[in-house]
């Protein structure tokens, strides 16, 4: 199964192509630098060609003429992905999605929307219909796409209140195209959602999204500070436990996170500073306020509805989730991450436990997230970087404490996962794409069933800008 | 101390006066009858006359003059309440609130409105102004006014989600006027609420209150039914953990509840079948469905958007919270009932060691709560009543067991809640009411500091309508 490039391009020429010139290995990368492990082996990926549909019906075509050439197909929203997620291992076509962003129809407490729709102007069209806006967004809410969010994310500014993206009722209906030789299309609710959500589209592709809503409110932003750590992680997880203060976000970061990394924050906070950003609705700013007076050793430093800061911090979410990561690593490029699941109801402890075995070399940043109805932390810990074996034990060390890790120096969904396969997503990619062209390199289980993960996986064919 | 009535009725003549006649009984009673224990005690009181002021400065005028001439002041709002809470235990001045009933304000989030506004005439102003509604009400929605469930509710329908009426951020803001010689007009907010919240108005009348607003939604009403108690408690609870499925009300009924006491469900069930009534927003309905799905033992037997049943059942919250009881009343009129909090994490274990130990004599009906985050489950349990001595028996069972009791055959806040004052209250009752004019009787501290619990507390001046 060779790949009829040259065919496959004029069949497509009609369409948005993009066949040559520094778009394309722009468009083949997506935020996998974030780590040195994949940075070392991906940074040459790059597609051989882009094409752009404006419709589901040139998804189609691009579907079905890239399987007539064997073509590999791989999807992008932005791009802001971290894990390699969107990047064209086996080159191929890079079929880019900007296009396909209308707004389709809002109701009470849902939209229809196309993949394309950047989650900025999603939230910008349910907010001026009828004051509603999306339950959570990725942290990348001003140039991600809400179909990447969907088949590459996990949850993130709203988390809080609303759990995971892919809880039930997160998602209420997706619409599929597969890769066959005469692609369908089909329509997804209930169980057979998880097909497809957070499969990176290696088993079909989403052209049209129907979300829940809640209600848009003029979020007030927070800092409050703290100079001891687990005081921080308790405030953000009992101002979560509060049922009747609504939240959108509570982020903890470890000192001296702020004052290293956390520019126009520096000068408010000392190196011994623990940070608490939050995001609360301006009606339970009273109620905040007055779960705040019960903590005196908790100091608000910021208020977005008043605050005297000569400079303002922007947005807090974007200090929260991966956006923590990307402003360390402005300062000190040898910072990198780990994801970890501090589950309900050992977190407070195991934190605590990983805190006093790997502070500084790993610095605790903390979101509250909703896990079946319970506060519980996602830890999105900076790592210092030393070498691959180093960082290798350090996700051993939380694993043999009981805290789970959803390794982001990974590739494929199995790694960055459970490491084990998902069966429904599997049983679909043999239906919707029986000849393996969606996003390839990143379903172990289809590639090599028979893998033990006793080590990093290396897609064998992973194609390098330098050989092609 | 002795009330001069008649200079009190005449300073007021000029307002709302009801002096006599059969108006003035039926404005003296709430629903304490739901107590046989309270029936007793209480059905002869009765009031000398009703005022009802049309406007905050009538309100201090009826304050003010009561005051002066030695009147006992106990406000109403419609007189809903089961404890006895409105029924002026030593004669005197009824003060019913039905004429201040504006919305003056509302905003996304939240709304300004008069203490005597119905729950379900709020209800409609917000979502007529802007698709909103208030975010728990009391299951009297039709029948009850705001201010009567902040000064003697609890919570209703809603706290599953949002928790109890007390809760911080629940309520954002009262007005309050003091019963002095120069009645004060005081605002409150954040700790302060606590002063006259659930007080029975026994230490400052409310004329304005800020309360936060969700979206309005046209919920889905629901009944599941299972064969199996518990597997019927268990499905309340998860479904209230799924954190992305949005529900305003998760009822539990016990076999034979629904056959012996839901005459529009009857026909739909069997002795054995036990009942779980929902509220489901719209747009989460495809999660719920999914969720029902994984639970082939429990069958959706009736909703609202979708059904054939020949004659509906009527809103499904006027089956739950105190609802239940009046419906088992009207069947058999010797049903009582208790309050019972199953705190969380043991709240399933308790249920069933009680339903064990204590059924059919005390049937399970079951409201899921939130408290500090966790679903637990607040007991409206039907009591077959047989005398004052096993009703208390059975509260001793509950209580050594570790299921807390709210008792509601007792008139003062003391008994019905945590047997030990409330300090704020206290204090702020010695401030705003310092010759105990407001509801007396109410507040056991006031009284008799050095009450000992060791039995019913009985009012001295507990005034029957044949000792006028
Ligand atoms: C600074 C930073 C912060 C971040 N914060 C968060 C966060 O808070 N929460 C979070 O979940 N993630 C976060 N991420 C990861 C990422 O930004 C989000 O998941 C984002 O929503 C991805 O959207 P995208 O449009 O960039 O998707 P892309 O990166 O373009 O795609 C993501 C994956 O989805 C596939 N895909 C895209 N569109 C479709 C489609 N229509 N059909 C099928 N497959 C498709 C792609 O092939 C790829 O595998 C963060 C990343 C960065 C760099
Ligand atoms: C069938 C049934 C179901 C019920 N369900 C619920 C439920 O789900 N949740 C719940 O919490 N309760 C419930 N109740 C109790 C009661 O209906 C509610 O608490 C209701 O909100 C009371 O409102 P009301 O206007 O009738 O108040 P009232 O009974 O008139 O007054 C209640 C108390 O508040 C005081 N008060 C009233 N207005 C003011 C004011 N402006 N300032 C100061 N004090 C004031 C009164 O003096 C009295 O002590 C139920 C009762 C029944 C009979």
């Amino acid at each position: 199964m060779t790949a009829n490039l040259a065919a496959a391009k004029a069949a497509l020429s009609h369409l948005d192509l993009e066949e040559s010139g520094a778009g394309l290995k722009a468009k083949s990368r997506d935020f996998f630098w974030y780590s040195p492990v994949l940075k070392a082996r991906l940074d040459e990926v790059c597609a051989d060609f882009v094409v752009s549909p404006r419709s589901e019906a040139e998804v189609i075509e691009v579907l079905k003429v890239c399987y007539a050439y064997d073509v590999p197909v791989t999807t992008r929203g932005a791009g802001t992905g971290n894990y390699g997620q969107a990047m064209p291992l086996a080159g191929g076509c890079v079929m880019h999605l900007r296009h396909m962003a209308a707004v389709k129809d809002i109701q009470p407490g849902r939209v229809v929307v196309e993949p394309g729709c950047l989650l900025k102007d999603l939230d910008a069209a349910c907010k001026e219909h009828s004051v509603q806006e999306i339950r959570m967004f990725s942290s990348t809410w001003a140039t991600a796409t809400i179909g990447g969010f969907i088949a590459g994310g996990s949850g993130g500014v709203g988390s809080c209140t609303w759990g995971s993206l892919r809880d039930l009722g997160n998602i209420i209906r997706l619409r599929v195209v597969t890769m066959e030789e005469e692609p369908r299309v089909l329509e997804f609710q209930g169980e057979e959602l998880a097909r497809v959500s957070h499969a990176y589209g290696t088993n079909g592709i989403i052209t049209e999204i129907e979300m829940p809503l809640a209600p848009a409110y003029d979020w007030v932003d927070l800092f409050v500070a703290t100079d001891d750590f687990m005081d921080a992680a308790r405030f953000a997880e009992e101002l979560a436990n509060e049922d009747g203060i609504l939240i959108k976000l509570a982020t903890v970061f470890e000192a001296p996170i702020a004052k290293d990394y956390f520019q126009r924050v520096a000068p408010h906070v000392e190196e011994g500073t623990n940070l608490i950003g939050l995001m609360v609705a301006p009606h339970s700013m009273d109620g905040f306020l007055t779960f705040l007076g019960r903590r005196p050793h908790a100091r608000l430093i910021y208020r977005s509805d008043d605050h005297d800061w000569p400079r303002g911090p922007g947005m807090v979410f974007e200090y929260g989730w991966n956006h923590t990561t990307l402003r360390a690593l402005k300062v000190d490029p040898s910072i990198t991450y780990l994801q970890v699941r501090y589950g309900f109801p050992q977190h407070l402890e195991l934190i605590e436990q990983m805190r006093d075995a790997l502070s500084p070399e790993v610095l605790q940043h903390l979101e509250v997230l909703k896990e079946n109805g319970k506060v519980m932390f996602a830890g999105l810990s900076l790592v210092k970087f030393t070498s691959e074996e180093r960082l290798d034990e350090i996700i051993r060390l939380h694993e043999e404490a009981g805290a789970m890790i959803f390794n982001p120096h990974r590739y494929t969904l199995e790694e960055g996962g459970r490491q084990t396969v998902d069966d429904r997503q599997l049983a679909f990619k043999r239906e919707a794409d029986p000849k393996g062209l969606l996003n390839p390199g990143k379903m172990i289980a289809w590639d090599d069933p028979d893998w033990a993960y006793d080590r990093m996986y290396a897609y064998p064919k992973l194609r390098a800008a330098e050989y092609r």
